[in-house]
């Protein structure tokens, strides 16, 4: 079985770009003729939920090698919507896209392991993502059981470190060494029994990405794990400085865009392309235009 | 529209208990013949799920005021899982009682708004609960959002401050004022405006109950914040010092026990007791006896 960490890198190779697409959905924003049909009623919503992601991800499968559901856009369309997000990671796993479920789940004990068996061990009902982020605020005996499942199943991990929302100092950036500092010396010796051949392991950490010099402290930190960069393109994030992410292979983060692409077929600049499909193909080829500089400095740093 | 304290502290008068029971399905554990039923299959252990909590909780509801699921063990079996969670909390509302949903959800921005309007907001297809666990780990502007839904709806939150697993203080403990002291400082503050004519806010905290000498700090720093206090019984807290968390009317917190009353059946020295139901109540009424005491030391003690 291979890690989660190889898989990771040689999806990235195979596409020749980090990025990743996040699923938000909000069917507000769903191109015709997704948004008339979820605007009928809720099990509709839903409907038209996993059907406008199975067209997304025909645009998506032949440039992105991962997808990032966000578990609480499909939770808000209730049961259904749940189904829906199952039904997502079908369809990614369909299309031999990584799944990473952004769920940020964290308990104590064996709550904690029913949360990494729901949604990595391909043994329970729903289908099983390749990675899971999780909130570590409560500990190492309440992370360890999401260590244990993703090691059995060969999952992978993204700790929460550091958020990219703008108050996420509140308590992140508390003390000196900092909690996120902390929290990255714990996601880093979490992942040093973890490496694969290549020195990568399968714990990862989720790392905002609004300061250039903040990318390159943590790296040292934590030099062995992938990263999950949120915040590309709506949030404000630019792809400047985020080489610190990467190695000289351009392996080392996946760099996350959901609103610029799920929106993208609104954008004014883009209504001369026919139809949503051309439009949402253009923002992607956008952001893997941004990034390729990115990846190609890290490769002339080192 | 009453605020949650309101209602939280007039259900626990009504039947003169803080106690709260934790749901957390597993269907090993289940009595007979849920039990038999839920090993037929994913749907079957669904449905044994939903069929089973309904009748516990027709054992529950003339006891305890307030009812605790836990998210985990009903998303570990799927999408009908997920629907056994909302059928929980609708049969949960049939019998008049209280739900405060253990999701310990907690993201930025407008996921927060999602998740919060998921489980909190009866405009939405699952069911509102009465109040919510949320990790602040994120920072206020992420915390914000459960807030405001909150507020719309009039329901509870209850923060992480202290939890009661062993390795809680990894990250918890880190710091002076320590990283849970600042978040009971930002709980306490965010409960201010939100206070009822008793001076009870709606913004509550989950506080571990492993120290007795802890309680009575954290009532200091958080004294009108209703409070969660998990690990009575199986996790090995006792009533022991708990009075700390009462007002002289009994007022401040509720306590939870999970599977020391759903596994109560399978206990030993209580299969004297005909069925799973008299077992259940025969647990349920040792564990409000044994909160009494604390009840009155509180009252005694103002």
């Amino acid at each position: 079985m291979r890690t989660f960490s190889e898989r990771l890198w040689q999806a990235v190779d195979a596409k020749k770009t980090p990025a990743m697409v996040g699923l938000d959905p909000r069917p507000d924003h769903f191109p015709e003729p997704f948004r008339s049909a979820a605007a009928a009623g809720e099990a509709e919503a839903a409907r038209a939920t996993a059907d406008f992601h199975r067209e997304l991800l025909d645009v998506l499968a032949p440039k992105v090698a991962v997808i990032k559901p966000q578990a609480a856009f499909f939770e808000v369309l209730g049961a259904a919507g749940f189904a829906a997000l199952a039904d997502a990671v079908e369809a990614c796993r369909e299309r031999e896209l990584l799944v990473v479920m952004d769920a940020k789940r964290g308990d104590i004990g064996s709550t904690s392991t029913a949360y990494a068996d729901a949604f990595l061990n391909p043994d329970t009902p729903f289908p099983a993502a390749d990675a899971l982020t999780v909130n570590p605020y409560l500990g190492e005996d309440a992370c360890q059981p999401f260590l244990e499942v993703a090691d059995r199943v060969g999952a992978g991990l993204f700790f929460l470190v550091r958020t990219s929302n703008p108050g996420a100092g509140l308590f992140q950036d508390l003390g000196q060494p900092s909690l996120s500092e902390h929290v990255a010396a714990a996601v880093h010796r979490w992942g040093e029994s973890r490496r694969d051949a290549h020195g990568w392991s399968s714990v990862g950490a989720v790392v905002g990405a609004t300061r250039p010099a903040e990318l390159a402290d943590y790296r040292a930190r934590m030099p062995h794990t992938p990263w999950l960069l949120p915040g590309f393109g709506f949030q404000g994030g630019t792809a400047e400085g985020l080489e610190a992410a990467f190695d000289a292979h351009g392996h080392g983060a996946v760099v996350n865009s959901s609103r610029g692409i799920l929106w993208a077929h609104e954008r004014q600049d883009l209504q001369h392309l026919g139809d949503w499909q051309a439009r949402t193909d253009c923002a992607v080829d956008e952001m893997i235009a941004a990034l390729r500089p990115v990846q190609d400095a890290a490769r002339a740093a080192t």
